[in-house]
């Protein structure tokens, strides 16, 4: 077990890392968080910050010397960082093979199929003359996306009829992409989890996600899905989990068909905007949850205490505070971004209700 | 009311200035540390600090220049220090009179007289020559306390026989001092209560406080105080704080007597000990509470979702934090302070139970 007092190395400077900063800090931990951009809410927290690129090889030594144990708020991680850091004797967790297969969408849904978890049906395209075989093969609509470096839904292009193949493929920059196929889904869900270095693992209840514009607008507790389907989306997040020898917090996003099928459409191998509720309503939160497994302590209980609706606040939503802070259902949390831009999260907040009295 | 990304300058970078500045930190604002340790645990997670002896005027006047409020984690701000911020216009909440009555022990006796609020007999001891008369009028066993700058214990000495006057004074050191008579009192309650500048004021439910050696030991929830006594220690708060134009957290112990009566026994201007447990078993903690206050927010909800033990690790009761962590009903809060000393507050932690069912 890492000692109080050690300190934690944190990949990336965002919100993310802000809110893993605070949560080791309550636990005695210092945080040193390394980043490329200069502007950083999570660097304003920590105990120390480097600014550096993620290629920088003497910048990545110090702050490996500095650290005790490195974990990360996001999943582009270079390899070379991350080769870089364990080549300098520190353990970097998750672990290179987590972060390789989130980062690439061909890759973790390959990574799906090989462990049996469903997923939507896809085609690779290498290059724009691919793009043709495989709309016949999925079939339209179908979304495009970039195989690597999406998130918040940039990086993709719906394609409803053939003849916008052209238009979608400059889209997404011409950049090595994977077509999918739209899942006819009802809603979608996702399971934030926790494993340890031991194999211990916990798994939150699922969350209702509902997006809007391609970025994740609320989740919702409870979900509302069949008993059988959230322990279908538990099990195959521990076994994601398993196969990628994951340590720390990781999030899997199922759609949920009729019926109660799921199919996985995409995995985070961090804490996640959907486990945010957590803070507010869980015993636990994701990022507590996060820095204990990482530092080799027991995982904290995942117990849901409150019904929940955690709500993004996205660009100018932000300046709703004044109302949202003189309700007292409401769990505030703000990121201290210094500049509101269109579709940037500028915080987030979770309205509480009792226990089984359904979402406030 | 004060806007998200603004900063909040905080006096004392010690454990409590650390949890406050966390506080602040979720909603948005940053901390500014002001304190004269080289070492602080409040400065590594604040976005600034400044280390400078409380009467340095440059260094005062360019926190005052930096921040947008101030308020405090320790009474004994000395008051040319307070009133240099002011003068550079700045507000510090709590303001004046707040702190120079709680920093001196015949004043704060003098203002709960004067607010009708009853307190132990006690006499003042300006000189060793007056201490003879002093025990005459209120009679061993009786505590002879320095007026000032006393904490945990500290600059306290205990008259059973009037011949231990001499040894007493020597002990506290010669300073100006006040001689209290021993309260035969069964259990000591605490009210941590929250006061905005428009008068707004949130109490928590008082919790039972047991010490050891002059320390808080812990702190129970529920107090097992009767109906009556509660309220009418929630009354004297109030009418103590709205006397002294209070913004911010403050705290007041009573001595509760056979029958219920009480006996104010003495206020903090501030966060304190016996409130940590809301950070785990309350609606909004005394640090958002304090942060909302000072900022001109709404004050938040001061409900108490579970029956709660607050218990401090002092020294070295520190290194049990692996079975407390691996504890699911602890809630673990560590300091993040480098070295271990006898009677030093270490951390602390709250042992969780679900309402009604008596304290863990």
């Amino acid at each position: 077990m890492l000692k109080p007092g050690s300190t934690i190395g944190i990949l990336g400077g965002g919100q993310l890392g802000r809110m893993l900063t605070l949560a080791a800090a309550r636990l005695g931990f210092d945080a040193h968080i390394y980043t490329d951009v200069a502007e950083s809410p999570a660097a304003r927290v920590a105990a120390k910050a480097t600014h550096a690129s993620f290629a920088d090889d003497a910048a990545l030594a110090a702050f490996a010397r500095d650290v005790d144990v490195v974990t990360t708020e996001f999943e582009n991680v270079p390899a070379r960082t991350a080769e870089a850091l364990i080549a300098a004797g520190v353990q970097v967790r998750p672990g290179a093979l987590a972060l390789a297969t989130a980062q690439d969408r061909i890759l973790e849904k390959r990574f799906f199929e090989s462990l049996g978890v469903d997923t939507v049906r896809f085609a690779e395209v290498g290059a724009e003359a691919e793009l043709a075989a495989a709309l016949r093969t999925i079939g339209a609509p179908a979304i495009l996306k970039a195989r690597r470096m999406g998130y918040d839904g940039k990086g993709q292009a719906r394609i409803t009829h053939t003849d916008q193949a052209g238009a979608a493929w400059a889209r997404i920059g011409g950049a090595p992409a994977i077509l999918e196929a739209m899942a006819p889904f009802q809603y979608e869900i996702s399971v934030v989890a926790a494993r340890s270095a031991d194999g211990a693992f916990a798994a939150y209840e699922p969350g209702r996600n509902v997006h809007e514009d391609g970025i994740l607008r609320r989740t919702i507790l409870p979900a509302g899905a069949p008993p059988a389907t959230r322990a279908e989306a538990e099990r195959a997040t521990r076994k994601i989990a398993e196969a990628l020898d994951f340590v720390g917090v990781l999030c899997v996003e199922f759609f949920v068909l009729e019926g109660g099928a799921l199919l996985a459409n995409e995995m985070a191998p961090r804490v996640h905007n959907s486990g945010h509720w957590t803070e507010a309503a869980g015993a636990t939160s994701q990022f507590e949850q996060n820095i204990r497994a990482v530092a080799d302590w027991p995982l904290g209980p995942v117990t849901r205490l409150f019904d929940a609706t955690m709500e993004n606040l996205i660009g100018e939503e932000v300046e709703s505070w004044p109302a949202l802070v003189a309700d007292p259902a409401v769990h505030l949390h703000l990121y201290g971004k210094r500049e509101t831009r269109p579709g940037r999260k500028m915080g987030h907040y979770t309205r509480l209700a009792p226990l089984g009295s359904g979402p406030g």
